[in-house]
């Protein structure tokens, strides 16, 4: 199995971080972001948005993290990780959503303007961000985890950003639940870290 | 089963066609966005992103339209429609990482722009969905349908903003492949349309 990972990116360790949980073995190919190298012909084929991560299993390339997540926990970690009833499959599904459009307009955007130096909306990401952290700080108020009462990869797609989003000078200070949750997810064998993130 | 819905809203047209391809039977709960009935705490404790649509089934209540789809995909039209592998539920879920992403910030936002006259950069997101047609154009060139060679719930999860762009003043016609495939969703047995779309 081949990652095609970029080692600064939170969408690339979403899948470092389920591929290292679940033992997984596989090879890494750093794709360069700076010198475009994930708009070539080649990784074009891969990801038709020109983006990371892409996986290759055999045959079958998958790209967007959210898939790739589904593809693990499905192959390897399934039912703990990826349920297999249709319930289980849509409560983690909304969080998978959330990850795509809340996790990455607001927590990523105000990331990668501040730590990458690009131009953009930095005060309206920051503001979204506060909003997706006051969403995943309610429901893990009551919540460990944040579907079906256990780990899934619902909480390994929203982690990364979560995690990193000081470096959007974005404080977790009044968002409790979620520093306890990041914590969860952090002590779960096999984490691994990154730039950013705790052991990294 | 009971749809919290809004008539105008292509999230919740794509539940409506899911249901009506499946041949389920529901109950629809008018939402009044301009009332901002999403808002409040009855729906958020639906939906805790004060938005539509929202489904209720006994007990269970799913957010979010690409989650919805998973669940009526699973619980009724599994296989065809959602498919029970991993490799397979992972090419499908690429698609709907593009819905929540792509298809909305470009096709959703330009037409909400136009139709429902908020303020917002009109002619950005009128470039990102020339940039999502264009992928999909590219992707529907070789395939009839964006995943398995058959239609699934990727197919309905991109398909209202695709159909609803022209609201947008985003021409599809140099999307050649995208006009054939709105056409054959439009031909499955079941389709129903809506304001802006064929038969509305």
């Amino acid at each position: 199995m081949k990652l095609f990972d970029n080692a600064v990116s939170g969408n690339c360790h979403k899948v470092r971080l389920m591929l290292s949980i679940l033992g997984v073995d596989y090879k890494t190919v750093p794709v360069n972001l700076l010198e475009k190298q994930q708009k070539t012909p080649e990784h074009l084929a891969r990801h038709p948005l020109g983006k990371v991560p892409a996986l290759e299993d055999g045959d079958l390339t998958i790209w967007d993290s959210q898939a790739i997540l589904v593809y693990l926990g499905g192959k390897f970690g399934s039912p703990d990780w990826w349920p297999a009833d249709a319930a289980g499959q849509a409560q983690v599904t909304q969080w998978l959503a959330f990850a795509v459009n809340e996790m990455f307009a607001g927590p990523a955007i105000a990331r990668a303007l501040l730590k990458f130096k690009r131009d953009g909306d930095l005060a309206g990401a920051q503001a979204l961000a506060q909003a997706a952290l006051a969403v995943l700080d309610d429901r893990l108020s009551d919540n460990d985890w944040l579907a079906l009462g256990r780990p899934t990869i619902a909480d390994i797609a929203c982690y990364p950003y979560a995690g990193l989003v000081w470096e959007g000078d974005v404080a977790l200070e009044p968002y409790g639940a979620v520093r306890a949750w990041l914590e969860r997810v952090e002590a779960l064998p096999g984490y691994v870290g990154m730039e950013g993130l705790p052991h990294g």
